[in-house]
């Protein structure tokens, strides 16, 4: 556990709530830029629509991993994380005409993001950058630019810049699939529901955050869409918290990790109302068979007998829209146990806000 | 810490040991089966090398990991590790005409990756099962069936059916490339490699498990083709000695992860002889910086700089093969830091060697 800072500076973690507690606006910046997405999404139609290549690292390879049912569910187009490492690094030529690529990157910096992009398009790709820096390399390299509008993100971890890729996706994929008025319109519905969710599961944390003071690793448990927000919220407690938290689908988790779970080893499920549902609440009967403390979150947070923290978020306009509420209880929870444990969550060690590391 | 059984029954662990010595013969079983590879590889260039869909869960889900980078080096084809969740479960009828599927499961009998052969064989894709059960429900659902050939697996954490499901699919993308007798030559030669890296490494890890007998939670690191041993390294752990192990690509490290690293949290880095090489340095930089105990393995862990421990593996025949040899010293670390702990990694908490859960 670490010292609190005796200085008389800002509050430590005061830049990342005040971010959590943006993410409302950030959106509505977002939706300023609905116009731009519906001509990018035109031509993906016409150029890619084979498949989608999605590639970021960190949150943007989160947003990632909810981007391939965005894709999935509303155009019926397959997409994938793509592999970096095959193209930029092993220099393998794959032919990518009928591809579209979408890179996310906070900063628009990542070196081999870029890279990757820059090779794509020679590889015949239709490349579309999403990043928060509009005047970055990877703005100036993608062909098509969706700026996520949520002015500069100071966290080192990242919140407003993350429910915006996951938003942006969200539109992108809508107008791919001719339903981008419909979807904009639901996430401007959703932004009022996070008005409310934020103040009131805010009040809620420090409480929580005390309660698990002295945790050092959990699981993180969701499926489908929420794997996206389960993962995300892996990396918020491994960033601020320094809890050995890791994210795993409820199949994959019944496959191995299980064993490794006794009374010491909190588990985290993410629940909604939606097909995945009863994997959820197997996976949550096989937690509390080992003793472990279970965390529910999610609009079917109240549906996981046995959870003894229930931090439930709102019904969504749409399923596809549920991880934009699902994760503001992990970032919350990450904010309030990181004071609990005495870390500035402003200040991971080790890490800086533009990575560089290939 | 759990209790030593006082049993005279057999010497816990001894199954898990077994098999892992076993895994040179296993080889040999697999490559009796190269002329149905062949053919298999035949029937997926004319009808389906737009690209290939890999699904799996567990184990079979890390040797997916290492399919892509087959695929993509080898017939440069692009291959993902496909949703199971968006076919099976949200029921998203995707089309999948000019895909080839290549479905894992040890048991052949893992529910969802059955269902989603059936699915994807309705939606024109031409499916191949790689199962260890020939009789199973996956060897009947996929069109065309590569048999493991590694004999029945009785321990719960899967070893010979791991490496086996590699060989394979090294096999496939290399018949698929035009190179498949010259692959199936150096998979010879890495039996050869095995027969003395796994008594070599084996005498090694008493000491080591005891070494590390206290740990609970580590970082694996691996990039490229080295990320799916670092996947399974970290599974085998999880598995076998309740230890929090998550599988991280060097790159993912340094967005976030290692803020969490201190003294009490050892990092295992595999690194070959590849392009992926510096970014492995680098990350390894990085770990010492934070004061964590540094573990190095595979062809190139002489190379990283500050590890305190060093479990070296041969050079393989072909970068792709990197991996059969660089799982070993996972494989052997987690029986002996099982028995350190005075577990049975023969029995694994919550585990059965046939995973149903959906």
């Amino acid at each position: 556990v670490g010292a609190l800072p005796l200085s008389d500076g800002p509050e430590p973690g005061a830049q990342f709530l005040a971010e959590i507690r943006e993410q409302p606006r950030a959106l509505a910046g977002l939706l300023a830029h609905e116009p731009e997405i519906a001509r990018i999404a035109a031509t993906a139609r016409t150029r890619g629509p084979a498949f989608v290549r999605l590639v970021g690292h960190g949150s943007s390879d989160n947003a990632a991993a909810y981007g391939v049912y965005a894709f999935g569910l509303l155009p019926r187009w397959t997409a994938l994380r793509d592999s970096i490492t095959l193209t930029v690094h092993y220099g393998t030529d794959l032919d990518m005409s009928g591809s579209t690529v979408v890179a996310l990157s906070q900063s628009g910096q990542t070196p081999d993001v870029v890279e990757y992009v820059r090779a794509a398009r020679r590889g015949g790709a239709f490349t579309i950058g999403i990043t928060n820096e509009t005047e970055s390399a990877l703005a100036r390299e993608a062909e098509a630019l969706i700026p996520l509008g949520a002015r500069r993100e100071q966290a080192i971890a990242a919140t407003k810049t993350y429910t915006n890729q996951l938003a942006a996706l969200a539109l992108l994929a809508a107008y791919a699939a001719g339903e981008g008025p419909l979807m904009a319109e639901r996430i401007r519905a959703t932004i009022d529901l996070l008005d409310e969710l934020i103040p009131a599961l805010e009040q809620r944390m420090p409480e929580l955050g005390a309660t698990f003071a002295y945790v050092s690793r959990m699981f993180v448990i969701g499926r489908g869409a929420g794997f996206a927000t389960a993962r995300e919220i892996a990396l918020k407690l491994l960033e601020t918290c320094r809890v050995a938290a890791e994210p795993l689908t409820a199949t994959s988790f019944a496959h191995g990790p299980i064993a490794a779970l006794d009374a010491q080893f909190p588990v985290w499920a993410i629940a909604s109302n939606d097909e995945m549902l009863p994997a959820l609440i197997e996976a949550a009967a096989r937690v509390r068979g080992t003793g472990a403390t279970l965390i529910a979150s999610g609009s079917a947070a109240d549906l996981i007998p046995g959870a003894e923290h229930v931090l439930a978020t709102p019904e969504p306009p749409s399923p596809l829209l549920a991880p934009l509420l699902a994760v503001i209880p992990g970032q919350l929870f990450a904010w309030a146990l990181a004071r609990a444990k005495g870390l500035d969550p402003d200040q991971p060690r080790g890490l800086t806000k533009v990575t560089l590391a290939k």
